[in-house]
């Protein structure tokens, strides 16, 4: 489960697709790097605290993990589950709402379902069929907020430029990333995919993984990152928990697409990208 | 202008743009990390002898940088100009097609005009307008090739996800993209934009680019590099004069696409990229 949270309440997607600064042009945004095991109770307090901790640094946005409440592995996600449609029957749910209270923050009720589903299959490195477990979702995820519009993928959804370029096409001036890389994709393309995202887009791309002494299935990489709209890396975290608090600054997207004008430079004589 | 070439001859492009296995699935390119200067006679002397080095060497592709017969200003553009419609008036085709001769290669035919011209204006920078003194082109360029399908690019067209998408679709093993970064936008984005290119279209991408030390307005980056088709860096040179020369193994990219089959992951039922 991915759960993105902020100060602002949930407004209607803008009819406009344009680039429009947000309310507030400049904030923090906490990416909350936690280590999830196989206690749930454990976990809920953890993320609980990192959100109070995030909120007392002023962080406007704060992003948890991929799987933050259950450890990635099939072996544990049917018993994790929740039924998010009745608030009191999901401790998570709970949880979320009893932090918005006590920490006055609001939060986003949009839920993204991962897209594109993580199979894999390189023999004597890692296996592993998320099809089996799950159903992909079916549509984007765009949620605008008083910090910006938020265009929302989870984990493998950040490997399709697709998705990025839908989002960019749609206004978005954030796309969050809740994510669990693993070491060996990890160390190969986290920083890379998340960065590529942001330079071809030019907008602000936020990751936020578990923490490496996560429990289950595999070993995970960490680095939870905030990457600018010119590719740079804002902040990162390493492998341990962590929270990670950085400043977003919308002017940089201006500033970026105001200098070298890639939309405008784009040829769609010769390509075009569409929602189907 | 860009020269590829190789010792194929150039065929036309399969009707299929299915993955193929070409003919020789192993084979050295080259990348001649050629310094440009402004005397024109000198820059196709040089050109020459690295072509004759690579051949040497075994090189079956080879890869000279853009503007590579010019320095990179506009001062400089129409008086190196040349007419390739007239092999015997354009010394750049004439050297070419003698080096052809001397070492039993063959020159691909192929022209690629770069097809995003690279307007810039970042204030106390870089301020450039490609625009001002040249005309974009209007189509990608394929070759197919003894040693693969072949998709060029020239410098600002790797800026754009687009053009890689549609090699891609069409059936590319390698892109190569002749190109000139400079000092700003190469620290900060050459080696993501072409790591990015083959991640996400699981094939190679081959740049080259003009040593540092090359005349003209600005400071060129270097680092001429080939990137596998996981987004691996196989082999690069530093930023002075060089000829790198590296292996390409077509089953890495038969792989990477068996292992994680991205072409299939896929949502056309959300998005879609299209050739217009």
């Amino acid at each position: 489960m991915a759960s993105i949270w902020n100060t602002s309440s949930v407004t209607k997607v803008d009819a406009s697709d344009a680039f429009q600064l947000p309310n507030i042009t400049k904030f923090r945004i906490a990416l909350c790097q936690l280590s999830v095991t196989s206690d749930k109770n454990l976990n809920l307090s953890r993320a609980c605290s990192s959100i109070e901790y995030a909120a007392k640094q002023g962080a406007k946005l704060h992003v948890l993990p991929e799987m933050w409440n259950c450890p990635y592995s099939a072996d544990y996600f049917s018993n994790y589950a929740e039924d998010f449609d009745n608030v009191d029957a999901s401790p998570t749910l709970s949880m979320l709402s009893k932090a918005a209270c006590d920490h006055g923050i609001t939060i986003l009720k949009a839920k993204h379902r991962k897209i594109h589903l993580f199979d894999i299959d390189i023999p004597g490195e890692i296996s592993f069929k998320e099809s089996d477990t799950f159903t992909a979702g079916d549509k984007p995820t765009i949620v605008d907020t008083e910090v910006g519009r938020i265009g929302v993928g989870i984990c493998h959804d950040i490997r399709f430029p697709e998705l990025a370029m839908l989002y960019r096409k749609r206004g978005v001036h954030i796309i969050c990333y809740p994510a669990a890389f693993n070491m060996s994709t990890g160390e190969l393309l986290w920083e890379l995919v998340q960065r590529a995202r942001a330079v071809d887009n030019q907008l602000f791309v936020a990751t936020c993984s578990p923490s490496r002494d996560s429990g289950g299935y595999y070993t995970i990489w960490g680095h939870s990152t905030l990457v600018g709209p010119s590719g740079e890396l804002i902040s990162t975290s390493g492998h341990e928990e962590a929270v990670v608090i950085a400043e977003i600054d919308h002017s940089k997207i201006e500033l970026q697409r105001k200098s070298l004008p890639l939309d405008d430079q784009k040829r769609e004589d010769i390509y075009k990208f569409i929602e189907t």
